[in-house]
C-alpha cells in the first residue's frame, strides 16, 4: 500500500481531497491510487438528494448531518448541484451551519462543480465516492440538482433517492416531478408550513400509487420537512433507515452495489475501447477517406461507424 | 428513395412524428430512414434555448416563433424540456398560444420527454433535429432546461445558444449561471419589467467580461424581454441573425456542423462498439471470471475494463 491510499484509507481529508482533484483532471495516477482503494470500498450506505434549484437541499443536508452525527455516522457528501454551499452560491445561513461540519472529524464534503467543468460528472461523480467508500463514511450523500441525464445516472448508482420539492412551485416545476418521479424512493416537501403543503403531498400520492414498476413492494414514504428549522429531518432519517433495511432483507442493497460496479466497469471499457479504436486511425488513408465522406456528407454517421466497428475485433 | 423518407423530404409531419418515434425505441427501420434523410441535412440554422425551469422559455418561444415567421422562416421545435407545452405541463396561456403555431403548415413542434424516459436523450436529440433538418426547416430551435451534461451536450451541437435568466432568482439560481454562462452565446434577461432587471444585466455583462475563452471575438448581447407580451423579441431575432451573420463570416458555421456530426459518428461508434464487445462476451469462461472478480471486489473495474480492452483490435 503506497502512501496516499494509506492517509486516505486513514481517513485524510487533504489526502482524499488531492485524489478527487487528481481524478476530475484524468490524471492516470489518480487511477492508480483509485485501484489500491478499491478492495475498501463497498461498505458505506449511499443516498442521492436530488430536486430542482430553491427548495432547499442544501439546508436540509445541513441538518440531516447532524441528525446522521447524532445516530453515530460519518458522513460524506458529494455536491454535484453548482449551486451547492461550497461552491460559494449559497446563503450565508448554509455556509454558517456547513462550516460546523467542516470542523467535525466524521464529516467530510467535496463539490464536483467547482472546477467548471460540466461534462463526465456522472463518472468523477462516481469516483468520489469510492474515495469516500474507502476512507469509511458510513452515509454518503449525492446533492444533484434538476432532472436530466446526470440525475439518472447518478440514481442508477445510490441505494435511496429522496426526491426534494416545494408547496406552490407552479406548473412548470410540478411537470418536472414525471421525471424525478420515476427515480424516488423517499419524497420530501419541504418548507411544509406553506400553504398548500398538504396539495402538494395529496398530488404526490396520487402520482406514486398511479406509478408502474416492477419494484411494488416498496411503497414512498411522504415527509414534510421544514428545513430551515430542522422539522421533519428525523423522519427523514428514520425513513432512510427503513429504506435501507427494506434493500438489504429483500438482497436488493448487495444486488444494487453489484449492479453498479458493473455499469461503472462497462462505462469504463466503453470509453478505453473508443480511445484504443480512434487513437491508432489517424494515420489511415482509409480512415482519413471516411471522415473526408462523412463532413462532405458522401456518407451518413450511422454507415461511417458501421464501417469502422466491423473491423473490430475482440478476444479475452 | 423510400416511401416514408419521400414523404418526410415533402414535409410530411405525421410522417415525421412517425420516424422520431422509431428513433426514441431506436429501431433499426428508423436508422434506415434517416440514412437516407441524411444527405439532405445541414441546411438549417441551428439555435438552443435554455435556462432554469420558471424564466419563461415557452412563452418566449412562443413569441418567437411569430417572429420568424413574420420573417418567412419555416421553424422547427425540439423541446428536451419536461415542463414544454407540449407535454401539458405549462400555462394555458402558452397552450393557446402553441395551438395557433400547430395548425401552421411552417411550424413543427416535438417533444422529446413526452415518452418519460430520460436516459439517451442528447442522442435522440439530434437525431430528431436531423430530420426536422432534412424536411427544410430553416430555424430549428432546442429548448432545454436547467443545466447539465445534457444541457452541455446539446450546446455542442446548436450554432447559438441563448441562455435566459430573470431579474430577483435567489442566490441558488444566480450561481447555477456559472455553468450557463460558458455555453451562452445571446443571454436573455426575461420579465425585465420586475425590479431588479438592470441588476442582472450588469452582472450578468460584468461576468460575460471576465469569461476567458479563444473565442474574444463574438461579444455576447443581453437582451431584455417580456415574453408575457412579445417585447424584446425582435431584438431577440436580430441577435440570432448577427450571430448566424458572424459564425458565416469566419467559417465557425460549417466548423459547427462538421464538428456536430463528427462527434455524433465518434458517439455512435463508441455504442456500436461496446454493443459488439460485450454481445459476444456471454459465453466466454474468461469473460464470467472476470466478471465474478469485479462483483467480489478481487479486482477494481480499470484493472477489468483494461483486461478486456487489450484485446480489441482494429483495422479498416
Amino acid at each position: 500500500m503506497k502512501g496516499e491510499a494509506k492517509k486516505i484509507l486513514q481517513g485524510n481529508q487533504l489526502a482524499a481531497a488531492r485524489l478527487i482533484r487528481l481524478l476530475e483532471d484524468a490524471e492516470p495516477k489518480g487511477i492508480q491510487i483509485l485501484k489500491a482503494l478499491y478492495p475498501h470500498t463497498g461498505n458505506a450506505f449511499i443516498l442521492g438528494l436530488t430536486g430542482p434549484p430553491g427548495v432547499g437541499k442544501s439546508t436540509l443536508l445541513a441538518h440531516l448531518i447532524t441528525e446522521f452525527r447524532q445516530r453515530d455516522l460519518k458522513v460524506g457528501v458529494v455536491a454535484v448541484d453548482p449551486s451547492s454551499p461550497i461552491s460559494g452560491g449559497a446563503l450565508l445561513g448554509d455556509r454558517l451551519r456547513m462550516r460546523k461540519h467542516t470542523e467535525d472529524e466524521g464529516v467530510f464534503i467535496r463539490s464536483m462543480a467547482t472546477r467548471g467543468h460540466l461534462g463526465g460528472l456522472s463518472k468523477t461523480t462516481k469516483e468520489a465516492v469510492l474515495v469516500l467508500d474507502a476512507m469509511g463514511y458510513d452515509v454518503i450523500v449525492i446533492e444533484t440538482v434538476g432532472v436530466g441525464q446526470d440525475e439518472v445516472e447518478v440514481a442508477e448508482s445510490v441505494h435511496t433517492t429522496a426526491v426534494v420539492s416545494l408547496p406552490g412551485m407552479g406548473d412548470e416545476i410540478q411537470a418536472m416531478k414525471a421525471g424525478l418521479l420515476e427515480i424516488g424512493d423517499i419524497f420530501v416537501v419541504n418548507k411544509a408550513d406553506k400553504p398548500g403543503a398538504d396539495d402538494v403531498v395529496d398530488q404526490l400520492r396520487l402520482m406514486l400509487d398511479m406509478r408502474t414498476g416492477s419494484d411494488n413492494e416498496w411503497k414512498p414514504p411522504i415527509i414534510k420537512t421544514v428545513a430551515i428549522d430542522g422539522q421533519g429531518v428525523i423522519e427523514l432519517v428514520d425513513a432512510f433507515s427503513a429504506h435501507r433495511q427494506y434493500l438489504v432483507e429483500t438482497g436488493k442493497f448487495d444486488e444494487r452495489n453489484v449492479e453498479r460496479e458493473y455499469q461503472f466497469f462497462r462505462r469504463l471499457v466503453m470509453e478505453m475501447a473508443a480511445d484504443k479504436i480512434f487513437d491508432n486511425l489517424d494515420d489511415l488513408p482509409a480512415y482519413n477517406d471516411l471522415i473526408t465522406n462523412l463532413i462532405t456528407r458522401k456518407v451518413d454517421p450511422y454507415t461511417a461507424a458501421e464501417t469502422l466497428v466491423k473491423g473490430i475485433q475482440c478476444k479475452i
